[in-house]
């Protein structure tokens, strides 16, 4: 999947957005949804999408609904930082298969880091359990400002 | 460096604000200053920081200054795909050296991407051409909306 294209109604954030697949949500708002990456490359892995914004990718969005997802996004990095206490936090937002991207809904990854694990890489981690999830979620959401 | 602390006035970053360290700009304003990273990780690798916010990482920016950041970031993107037809563009921001953070003072990476060309280590990558700087800067600039 290239850097353009058409918006596909039916990728998996889509289908998440529309209710029609599950996610362990950490915080949500008319305009936001922070949850769980179900593949994790660490402990504590967050995406942040738009709910408003079909956006492929971060060429394709409005500056306004772009500026909600970034504030969403620093939010979250702050409640990660809190709740979980890791030595650094990677953010990274893929465009295009080629620039990392494998669902076709734009997403920022919110990625705790510490010294001593190694990230998993992105596409390569096993599916986490989503009571373990939940716990992580729960302790994500209560460190929100 | 952890994730805290206080902002270092002689980072790189800072030292190319004040005028004492060269750099090879692609844009900026009152508020942003769009940059060639001399380690680029590919062809085209442009970095967006903030003039205004004495910021280390994504925690400690003011929502307002964020969002003029990233609008230039995304500003950048589409220019970079506009001048380079990459086949992907990786946006990444890092924090806290184990968060792969190297200059501390808030910045986002644009990373243009090829399918046939892998993409450099970030910290491994050797310091570019400075004329190959500005005739990339160059291009990029003259793709701006």
């Amino acid at each position: 999947m290239s850097l353009h294209g058409p918006y596909d109604p039916d990728n998996i954030f889509a289908r998440i957005l529309r209710g029609d697949m599950p996610n362990v949500t950490v915080w949500e708002d008319d305009d936001v949804l922070a949850f769980m990456d179900v593949f994790p490359q660490s402990e504590g892995h967050v995406l942040v999408i738009s709910k408003t914004a079909h956006a492929r990718t971060l060429l394709d969005i409005a500056p306004e609904a772009l500026a909600r997802v970034t504030a969403a996004v620093q939010r979250i990095a702050r409640a990660v930082d809190k709740a979980l206490a890791p030595d650094g936090i990677s953010v990274m937002q893929f465009n295009g298969a080629a620039g990392g991207q494998t669902v076709f809904h734009l997403h920022f990854h919110v990625i705790p880091r510490w010294k001593d694990r190694p990230m998993k890489g992105h596409g390569h981690a096993p599916m986490a359990d989503t009571q373990a999830l939940r716990a992580l979620a729960d302790r994500i959401a209560a460190a929100l400002d």
